[in-house]
């Protein structure tokens, strides 16, 4: 069967090490694949086996993979002996990591046709039908609009004029659409939802899905509020606050990273309700937590002749233990799209994401009936 | 417009005042249908409208239905002024309520015609089209086994024998069912569940739907436990402790009718997942609580590389503002149903229920997409 | 006995209501003292009985007190039947009620003179052997530091000459001294707290406490950071939400006022512990909650060989009923402060505070045993 | 300095492993002593110091104590590499560890003889000064009353008679008592509280405290309940849920040994409160959670004109490494009082239990002020 390469930007990363790590763990049959999707029953049996997937990545650090993993081990997030028994396999990956750009270090032409041949020389290397780029390093600021990003011409003359205009993930969706790969864009960042990225990708018929994966407290609210819509129980606030601690908790102690990430967070509430919903989510970073996280939501609601209820939930999990296997199905799904013969934004995954690009609803159990049909669709 | 009447077994209690008292309310334009599911724009404007609704039943206490109102404004469930706005409404529907059976007090056949004729007699001087009957008095004790109840015929032929072998709330169905009328069994009790009453149900070509209310932390738990079923999250323990005031608290304050909450409350973790899920429901009576009640549930789950992780809730609801507009959609729905032409279960309102009768799943979102799909086959 | 007054700034606010209320209540036999410190058998009978205490103040709304009183009993602070039953002694207080200075409408120097006025002729009107003033308005946001706040001549030099340099609050401080009256900071605002009323406090020989009245998560703060404490469990983050509706809840909207107010919830952690804490405590305001509050806090620490554990607390509670029985006992213990001689800050009522002025611990029992032996030694 | 031993019933269990390998951890320099609350500076230097501690025990399991060591590193309970680099002092402990009493392997008389000498020959071995015996085994069900445990004369008479008469917790502590050494029970079961006991404690003049190790959840409690009592806010309702995992957890799953256990925790709300409080608290075995529970606690309460409000707290603790470090306290404590001449029950180690020998409240912060002042008088 036709081999598969994820290609991570952020390949170092938590999210990334984990993802690695535990693909070769199921492939080496020391771990269920539990936390992927595609590997319950109700998927087909036709996407690429994990054991199919090939894994690189860019990256600005240079810590080797196995050390991450080591990390990792100790935080509790990968089982404390597992690096050891998957050494081969994390230096393997570790081989196709190459440099990510920093800003600054050449212009973001160069830049982008650099990266695009790090992908296509990936994909050669192993003789891979497809790589699916995965987006899972760490949340950049809200990019400011530019003239340049409505039209692929404007932005590609600005480019050739050796202007650095491109918010990074953005860069990056260039240099993947450009080497004809699919994108996934599992950060809140801008990657490839400007105008000019969307033409390309047409272009070049690869098709993306984003943005920003919904791991955790987000996933409990897409769960609940079509509860309290379906039974006519009026949700009058709902209010959160996000205790995250390690890398993602320390980016976003940063204010403008935090805002991408909020107004991707208080999608899920707009678009399930009718009339406006009070409350706003926070978002603190808590050295302490390490790679865990925490979460409350309150939420009042009426009911029957206006009377007042509550319901408040608490979350505790470990966001790379619930991303990592996200990005292993999305880049079997979006690979297979790409097979297929899909481009452009892939709305059928919103069921992965806080904010579905190209469109659709955003409850739950509805986001995952269309991904079944989708599947299904495809296989 | 046909008119359709509502008789509600314990037609003085929290529920069915409450329901009586907001359907008055609602007809006069003083509170908008908020809980009212049928009420949504996803429903068909063909069902009788809640203005047609005539209410009724049987009850064994004597407190009129406007100080059983004035009691629930005082203590918050209904608006305090509301009571004296609706009074004409609240004596009409007390002048309905018929005394209920006590055991003992004549034996169950004639019981039975008695209660049956109560109803019949309703539906005639109300010139009603068609009456529903819901159970909304007290929890039973689980009834235990007898051989009688298998056959229509063995359960009539010992009734006739001047035995007493029905539990109350079948024995109310046994009435409902002879008089024509669908049923519906929002409590925990056996109800129509005995085979000799569904083949009682399927003669006189009357359906019927329960059992006992989905309207708190078993809501929440159908709306979440899908969560992680859909993620392959695999959840490892899932507890819960229910405080509960009121009268319903009082009753589950005895251990045998403890027991049939219980049961009734562990069907959907059970049903949803595929591995058994360790835990248990507690049930406590807290009078202080009053018309409230609040339940904290703790899941723990395992994800990707079996890290393990918690989901905490914590529920605090009214129970009669939950469970009363749910009464007026089951009995609008269950007319439909019945002029339709359905008879026997109506697994299709497994969405208002902790144990659908007639079999279906549990998870909250496909109980509601086959509710309005039957809503819309209906109309 | 001799009666002493009670003068509120903010008269017609909710707390002020509540205790204005709560005394009339308590006095006529209609409720117990519940919340009352003072009126446990823990304290000497010897201060000025609840039935002695005579109610005016300043406010610059003019709804009166009993349509105030009527509000609140809709919104379940007061019950409901409550405002009727006692509509003499809201209208005898109402009647004491002064209007408040209003910022431009004279300069401070003649506004300070009115005020003072105001409280020395209640006083004699009512021949109260003493007036205690207690702020109950609401929060402003910190003051800047001026020069003329550090010595009363400077202070009073520029009064004279026209200037409007004090906040509100310390405007109120400084005419409650003038009339020799004791004065209580219930609020975050700068009251007291600038050298310049310190010298003029001991100068007129009148006592004062402070500042922000601990009544919620605060509280409960100060009750569990102890037990950590002694433990040798070493808390590593602190972080909170408040959600609160309400008049204060509005006020704290405006990111200044909200800033005074976190600086003084933050004491208490920093005071108990010798290492810092991370994390911060978040004020929403949430107006569905009306007069009501929700806090929700995390705390994580670490014990033995380093283990991290967790403790989490939700708190739901009603401002108002749980200030207004403190202004009660804060003006009783002033009261007799002040007969016994005791002038300046008193550290002995930092129990009752987030924030104790003249210094003090944070731990509650502590506090509370220090609280005890200043009532006993008045005595 | 004079060494103190430290003899634990149950020597290889969780608590009485963590206690070994923690000391040996602070003794290297490995961990600071977080958790024991005789090493904060508010404790007198003159207690033995932990490095003058030396482990043995009775233990009816074999499993050698660093493999025991190395599965609570797995489980997070100790650092994962520790049990490696102090093996020599878990070898060493793991060879003073004797065979616990078997029921029915010889008489209870023998037995006792035979546990005795165990002790004292662990105390000649090692040259020390005292030794203190901690029962950290598993919780018993509550004992049925004997006319022999009156008096010690009758209970040895029915020993001597072959007579299997004593609660295993018992037998430990008369075996304890007769080799002259004090005694803690750290468990709930019955240990040294029988009067027959109290007289032979008398006689040999050794010390003894207890019962049930205040750890988790009634810890909280017992910071809580005075602040609501000397708030003068009436409690009227609290009730708890405990899911427990681990040995202790499974011991609890037997009804009878629970309701030890509840009869324990129910002691502090009652010891608060002047008034009756409704609600229990419940206590689940749920295996998934392995060394660590989890209790959610729920309180109603009443304040100011009767107004209703909530407090809920969710405690996430690991049983042991709480309970370890309070294990090196007691021994430390017990045996200077031992030292200093005390005799019978010590009231003042109140702080450290749930249910206190010797009466005494149950209010932390009081039980802390007893704590140090009695540590004080010691030194």
């Amino acid at each position: 069967m036709d081999k598969v390469g994820v290609w991570l930007i952020g390949a170092r990363g938590s999210v990334a090490t984990t993802a690695t790590a535990g693909a070769a763990a199921i492939k080496a049959g020391l771990a269920p694949p539990q936390g992927c999707v595609t590997e319950t029953p109700h998927f087909p049996a036709t996407l690429v086996p994990l054991a199919g997937l090939v894994f690189g990545g860019h990256d600005i650090t240079e810590t080797p993979l196995r050390k991450r993993a080591e990390q990792l081990g100790r935080a509790g997030v990968v089982p404390p002996h597992l690096p050891d028994l998957i050494a081969a396999d994390l230096d393997a990956a570790d081989a196709e990591i190459r440099p990510g750009h920093v800003p600054g270090d050449r212009d973001q032409a160069a830049a982008a046709a650099r990266l695009s041949d790090d992908i296509a020389a990936f994909r050669s290397r192993h003789r891979l039908a497809r790589v699916v780029v995965v987006n899972v390093s760490s949340t950049e600021p809200p990019a400011a609009e530019r003239p340049e990003f409505a039209r692929l011409a404007d932005l590609e003359e600005r480019l050739a004029a050796g202007a650095d205009v491109l918010p990074p993930s953005s860069l990056y969706a260039y240099a993947a659409f450009q080497a004809g790969c699919g994108y996934v864009e599992f950060t809140p960042s801008t990657g490839p939802t400007l105008p000019a990225l969307a033409e390309l990708a047409a272009l070049r018929r690869v098709p993306y899905a984003g943005r920003d994966g919904k791991t955790g407290e987000t996933l409990v609210k897409s769960a609940l509020a079509p509860m309290f819509a379906s039974r006519a129980l009026r949700v009058r606030s709902w209010s959160g606050l996000n205790l995250l601690g390690g890398g993602d908790g320390a980016t976003l102690a940063d204010p403008a990273a935090r805002s991408s990430k909020q107004l991707s967070k208080d999608q899920v509430v707009a678009g399930v309700f009718d009339e406006p919903v009070e409350g706003q989510t926070h978002i603190d970073f808590v050295a302490d937590l390490g790679e865990w996280k925490t979460a409350w939501d309150h939420v009042t609601f009426e009911g029957f002749l206006g009377v007042r209820m509550a319901l408040q939930f608490t979350w505790q999990g470990c966001d790379s233990a619930l991303a990592a296997p996200l990005v292993l199905d999305l880049a079997r799904l979006v690979a297979r799209a790409h097979e297929r013969g899909r481009h452009g934004p892939l709305p059928e995954l919103g069921y992965f994401f806080k904010n579905p690009l190209g469109g659709g609803e955003h409850a739950l159990a509805a986001q995952y009936d269309r991904l079944r049909a989708f599947a299904e669709e495809l296989s």
